[in-house]
């Protein structure tokens, strides 16, 4: 064979070339370790999901899955009182987020917001995509990926909602941006909002809505209404985390049906597997057993919150399954190692205002109570010599 | 509340606007039926696989699976000869299309090719995906979605390989296409191509060529090698079909690290659910079961060929798990119904080139014998009044 190669260069797009490298998460041999990292549930699926999932491993497994996860769509319209074309599946809740911005966001163009062109605002704001900061840290990286603009509105003291409008209001949130990110109850800090606060920001907001309410389980209110009543307005769910299917990659979006239409046309046609879609079927059918672990998972919440303020800790309030709390001695970061030297992970973001806190899952009550007795020995170790960070 | 909502207009973007909607495909009550109509697997996966399976159904649902599938990359680097940074999973191959699209191809500028400003010819092709026709019916629906240009090359007579270089060139092939698919063996015609016909189009290609190799186990020769050797070179499998796991989302890329890590880098990060990356690291330590299933099937291929030629039908020579034949009375379409009537689906494309023919999937020995039974039948009530449609 004489043929020759030609050499060819820039394969990739010079959008694709800028991102940063995707890093796995740490994945810890689990044996040993107790996992507060990644707020997975400390409970298992309920035995009738296990059940029905071993059920379904069978010669079923050569067919395609149902492609519009429909059975889970009507069982989820049912649960929600609205209808199945109000419900989308997605491989997991991070799948449609990814979707919303294909849909909603028009990519920036090339050489548009040059001096000699400037960028006109509609055009700005057709290419905005916009979240409260701290906020979920995928939300840059979809818009990255897509070439949008991304615009980070920091939170008020406390991790409060600003004011986005009136006195004091924050100038970059933009009423008219193609999509608006709001986590809520908002992770990593767990700060929940009140609905009649998000239904303020919704209503005021011309382009699309995604209320990602990943933790709403362990919050005191959900918003799942604006999504009914409002036409700009997407709730985003996911079976992973209250529902301990983190495995399996199944959440959806609730909203109105021209939204979801627009999503349902951009989805992969095949993008739930089988098993995940037997897996929150079942889910749906045994929620008694889910609804118990969420008051349990609560009161192991309460109970560390305490323990932990009690030998000093400053603790955010949460409406999640974890907590975000700041040491009373040392760093965060020396934390982080310490309590892995006594093979307990926890999580520390090395970005502003996070950067002194620790988010701790809330695992099961005697991983907490392990927890619980590592955090003393080492404030025992440290004495009273060191200061906290602040 | 006396909030007021403003009306939001045009939530959802033009190119998403202009979309077919999607219309998932029939989805039968199977019982009862003959399936030949989406190529599955006729056998089921191995006990091994099963049993692996479902003894991974327990508590370890509740948390994320391995995030880059690294256990299969590395298992699957082993059989190719090649290292895991040659490897990407995606959820079912589909997932990885259209990774591709969005990692190497520029989406069409709004505005970018009228009169007043023609678009120049490199950045015409930083923007083509381009296809041979009739070929896979995923690509032309990714392009749209990407915003991207498709352009089809139509197939030589007898459905090879059109010439694309000297005398008789096709003048619309594009050697500088961001994207080029070619479907080897090709669907849904059946048609296998010679790896040197297809080193010899990767060679002369300055883009990204994405050899989509779906149903290459039936097949007499595979291209490998060339997403080993080349640069610009990515080779397309799936679990879904030989290995008899549709249900389950489990598809793979082959090539360059640098395409590969382009590829990773606009992946969603958990894309490949923990019982899929189960099922197909348990397929790989059980090949010797699926080969003999290629084997049974390739005979079933044969026989049936045979036996449809012999009462009259015009058969294309397939190296897939499907056949595209001409039935030699009646229109294609009117097969389709007769067939069903006697309760066996089989597979009608609406377009023009396959409008005369059916596709029908290679089932069990079983499942084509109850096929060939139907075919005569139905061939005698027709007598000899129809004629062939061409």
């Amino acid at each position: 064979m004489t043929l020759k190669t030609k050499a060819p260069k820039n394969l990739v797009r010079p959008i694709v070339r800028k991102l940063h490298a995707y890093v796995p998460g740490e994945q810890p041999r689990i044996k040993g370790l107790i996992k507060l990292n990644t707020n997975e549930n400390p409970y298992p699926p309920s035995p009738h999901v296990l059940e029905s999932v071993k059920a379904a491993v069978d010669g079923r497994l050569r067919l395609y899955p149902n492609p519009a996860a429909q059975p889970l769509r009507e069982a989820l319209a049912r649960l929600h009182g609205c209808g199945a074309e109000n419900i989308i599946i997605g491989n997991g809740s991070d799948d449609l987020l990814a979707l919303a911005t294909r849909a909603f966001v028009e990519p920036v163009q090339e050489g548009r917001s040059s001096k000699a062109n400037p960028e006109t605002a509609p055009a700005r704001s057709r290419s905005t995509i916009q979240a409260f900061d701290p906020s979920y840290s995928l939300y840059p990286v979809l818009a990255a990926i897509h070439g949008a603009r991304f615009q980070k509105i920091p939170l008020a003291p406390g991790f409060d909602l600003p004011a986005l409008d009136g006195e004091g209001a924050s100038t970059d949130w933009d009423h008219e941006a193609a999509l608006s990110f709001i986590t809520t109850p908002n992770a990593p800090t767990g700060r929940g909002y009140a609905t009649s606060r998000l239904e303020g920001i919704c209503r005021a907001q011309r382009g699309v809505v995604v209320l990602d309410e990943a933790y709403v389980d362990f919050a005191a209110q959900d918003a799942l209404r604006l999504a009914l009543e409002l036409p700009q307005v997407l709730v985003s769910r996911t079976f992973s985390k209250a529902y301990s299917l983190c495995f399996q990659r199944v959440g959806y979006f609730v909203g109105p049906a021209e939204l979801i239409g627009a999503l349902d046309k951009v989805r992969d046609s095949y993008n739930v597997n089988g098993l995940g879609q037997v897996a929150a079927l079942a889910t749906l059918e045994d929620l008694d057993y889910y609804r118990a672990n969420f008051r349990r998972i609560i009161q192991t919440r309460t109970h560390l919150a305490r323990e932990l303020e009690r030998v000093g800790f400053r603790v955010n309030p949460s409406e999640t399954n974890f907590l975000l709390v700041r040491p009373p001695v040392g760093t965060a970061k020396e934390w982080l190692g310490k309590l892995r030297d006594r093979r307990i992970l926890v999580r520390w973001f090395d970005v502003p205002r996070m950067r002194n806190d620790l988010r701790i899952t809330i695992g099961s009550q005697s991983e907490i109570e392990s927890l619980i007795r590592a955090v003393r020995a080492i404030l025992k170790t440290q004495g009273s010599g060191s200061k906290r960070a602040s």
